[in-house]
């Protein structure tokens, strides 16, 4: 919500006109986010091959539909587009709208391989066009204020950085196809790849991985894994670890922490205190949030972020090296999945 | 956030069309949620005395803006009107609004005292539209969850209803009169008086008050109070206390609790703990959020409900009765300060 | 446990010989504590009615056992006595002591009546022997903490005490009779009385009660209440709340705050935040601690100062006024009681 | 404290002689333990080279004083030891006491290398004489409702451990020194591989690790670590990691969670959250407990076990066994620090 919502009459300032491929849940939220709550954008059109979808979701913002992505890039009107498909589509949909000359947000992760998303730097690189990468903790308030924690020192030199990750249930539909999606390690931890080096400002070096299919028997058949330990270490020479699984009985669950040699930051973790209740039993808290809603915020700012960057003609927060790095880091852990050992990352 | 947002084309359902009248923050909240939250529902109008924020706040969104009252109340489009002006100005323009046979949801409180609620409950009932009050607490999750744990005997028999509430700072402009407002037991605790009478299931009998206003000069001058203790009873036996500040230095501040013969409900405090960091001086926990981040999901869910009153013709959650309650209970609070003894509410 | 456990030969320092009379629970604790814990006492003698009691407890400790409790104060080996019998029997066991010459240590509540208490400061006056009271929440790290802060001006001005305490179940024996135990008020909450008077520097002046006996049929026939809401008012225009409870079905509980102009201070809720667990019913946090575990500590710094009042000759944190002073609040508080109205404490 | 504290005369029950060697701190907290704590053991002797410390210790408990270990071991009265002594020392005391028929409790870890282990084992089983090791962490009640949630299947099957642990700063004396201590694995870190082991009833596999000495140049002299982080894997293909550091600016933290297929249970963090406080810079939570205090019922829990197994002939919870797998964890973990590649711990 807009705290600061100011009035304003006469000339409006300039807003950027934002057309939305790929309709599933976070297409309609970027959708409504960019209708209702980015001052500096418009919402102008929305795409997806299923025309009842596409049209149901364009009635309801009064913008129009359209089916191919094409068409929809040939739309002068639209000045920007926002990826929300599946992953092994972003390659070619973001070479396509660069060459079509319009500014891109795409979800995360950027694409499926580092051979993709070389392709898509270079193409975009030449294009000249603006490319801002979905990791939208970075425009979390929790998340935000930690990194400026680490900045100003109020932990010394950062040492450690934790991350446990816990998704209520496993990924449905491509999602579960690590070959369209990039398994566990692309579509899921990749937020906590893209937070470890934002936060600890250093890249990731080299990865060592346990894990495997514990929880899901489809997961097994498809080749993912659902449980999964990372040690790794930074350039700078700090240390990181990620846990992540697919499965958590008490919902979405996410905690961070950076340890430095004069404090600990600490984000998470996605706990709703606002509601308990005590018995005979104990004390039980309930509520924890989806992260729809628990991130719903940094969504909102991640786009006005977007609109500001192309209007502004500013460097993305995220860009796609920074993409491209998320899925650098996720192809070494396959890597060390299937080799057993450390894998250095570049 | 919608999270289950169902796409659909052909015939729509129908839609409640609403117009905003006080376009203060609550004013422009309600504005935006009706125009972006609620599916059943249609901002048609806004109307303000300052035409600069009607007509910005009307640009935003694309409708109406009005500066006459009037007018708006005339315009066949507007089957509902919001009313978000100050308190005093509350009877008069719900009694207007349900004699041009608008269906009417008003802020709360109600109005500035009982015999103006009087008058209001009665010509709404004779003009036979629907009446709701904005008690948004009722609507929250961890409110609600409470409710229901009480409804289920999740803690027994309700013995003990106890409410802290502090506000970050003294309120603004007209809200600072008691005469306009209602002062500290109306403008801002009849929250909680409501919250009181709905969780346990009775109404405040008795109250007996002790206060001062300790904090700001500006609320002594005007004959506000800004530190009270509220011990109440209800008419089933059952007890009460209520304390509220106009100043919470880390921020606002809200924890309520119902014990009960087997258990106890605790909702609150309005932390956020999804960061926190640990130093030499300890672990602080940071980012209390300000009601209208706090409650923001608790305004849409109320604002549907209203939506759904009015197209199904249902009894609306929080009615002009429960409106008079709160006033009830707050002039008691203020004889009671007043004979410096207790008073009986009814 | 002593932390700072020194290790020393040659001339010991001189150490106050402790007899302790009564041996329920708070007995035992004391005397155990005053053996193994308090370098500066000695445990040497103990003392029941029941023989079988006084001689198993003396049994462990190797110290003499009593039964007549004038024989013990004949002992010129005791030099001081720590009386832990019911309450009822204070005042004269406290009186003969103090005649006998031998310093008193008096577990809470002092006495039954305010004309008791009297009766006790002119004669302990008289004697010129020191008196304590059992406080020991003074004693307590979270307390003492609360009220350092509270000096050095963390939280500004101290405005409004709130204390919410909880018993997990009725008292047994003869603390259910309020003619000897002083019921409620002084049994249970005079701990609360005297922390509200201590963190917020200023006397209770006037008090107003709702309650009644709820919970427990045992002490409605006894005459005694089961729930409690008491506000009150401190001399120096502060204002307080203290709840109380009969039963808590998830432990012991105890929560304390102090609201003040500039901050607020925290002390509970005595939970065991060591061990939770969340599967698909949500976060349940387990292990509220008894009271005898959650001020295991107090009690021993209260013992170990109690030595030091008489070995230094100093004034007692806890002496005979503030003894007399929770008395005469809980009076108070049952006069409120009885006339439904607020009652001057003095 | 014993809550439950039964008086009895006649005759007493056996009670189990100890002597306790190494006064040091964790020395005199035995002694303590023992003396005032364990209704089935009687301190009957304490032994350290520092003859100033073991009279001094001594007199206070009335006990016997030896500054010779030989001497302590040809003491009929003593029937156990209990064995505090620098790491480096443990293997030949141990060995010399089961050879004297002396029953052994060794404080943790039982030897500084695998070698040293299996001649204990081999000495102690040939001498028949009970041997039992110092992690007491699993007599905590926290840790022990992990345990009990765990076997009675409340997470259903236990697929990751995870463990991080801080100490407040660099050990003293002796322990800084990883050829006498072990280092940060042995001294500090077999605490959680013992507990990673009895939680997940499986042992550790093959350990990972990475750190280094970032923190204190005193560690970097002498060739130990003090941040490190393990991932492993257990025999039965669970996963674990482990992290921890020597410093902690705001106390010592432990944290410990074993994630399952249907829960989580969750140990930690060691914060007393009695007292907190909140201001405009936010809220503040003080008060972490040093480890003496923290574990202070554990130590009790664990003496008394093992005068039981003592006096009833039983299995001690924690074995040579158990102190011997600990050190073979530790002993992989510095391989593979050397080699920088995982390492097979058996």
């Amino acid at each position: 919500m807009r705290v600061e919502f100011k009035y304003m009459v006469g000339s409006l300032p300039k807003k950027l006109s934002v057309g939305v491929a790929g309709l599933g849940r976070i297409g309609r939220l970027h959708a409504e986010v960019f209708f209702s709550k980015v001052e500096n954008a418009c919402l102008v059109a929305v795409m997806d091959v299923i025309e009842d979808l596409a049209k149901g979701v364009a009635s309801i913002y009064g913008v129009k539909a359209y089916t191919d992505y094409q068409k929809m890039l040939a739309d002068d009107e639209v000045e920007a587009v926002v990826i929300c498909t599946p992953t092994w589509l972003h390659k070619d949909m973001i070479i396509q709208a660069a060459e079509a000359g319009k500014h891109v947000f795409t979800e995360k992760p950027m694409t499926v391989t580092v051979k993709e998303a070389d392709e898509v730097l270079s193409k975009v690189s030449k294009a000249g066009v603006k490319l801002q990468v979905g990791y939208m903790r970075r425009f979390d308030y929790a998340f935000s204020q930690a990194k400026k924690a680490i900045e100003e020192g109020s932990i010394g030199k950062p040492l450690v950085f934790i991350g446990l990750a816990r998704d209520p249930s496993a990924p449905p539909g491509w999602a579960a196809d690590p070959k369209k999606s990039g398994g566990i390690f692309l579509d899921m931890l990749s937020h906590d790849f893209d937070m470890a080096r934002w936060l600890m400002g250093s890249e990731v070096k080299r990865v060592y991985v346990n894990g495997g299919a514990y929880l899901w028997d489809e997961i097994k058949e498809k080749g993912d894994l659902d449980v999964v330990n990372i040690n790794f270490e930074f350039e700078n020479g700090a240390l990181g670890f990620i846990h992540g699984t697919r499965k958590n009985t008490f919902g979405y669950y996410l905690r961070t922490e950076v340890y430095g040699s004069e404090g600990t930051v600490f984000v998470g973790a996605a706990a709703d205190p606002m509601y308990s209740i005590g018995t005979k039993d104990g004390m039980t808290y309930g509520g924890y949030q989806w992260f729809m809603k628990r991130f719903y915020d940094a969504y909102v700012e991640e786009d006005r972020h977007f609109a500001e960057v192309v209007l502004e003609d500013k460097e993305p927060l995220i860009s796609g090296i920074d993409g491209k790095r998320a899925v650098e880091i996720a192809e070494a852990c396959w890597k060390s999945v299937k080799e057993k050992k450390p894998v250095d990352v570049f």
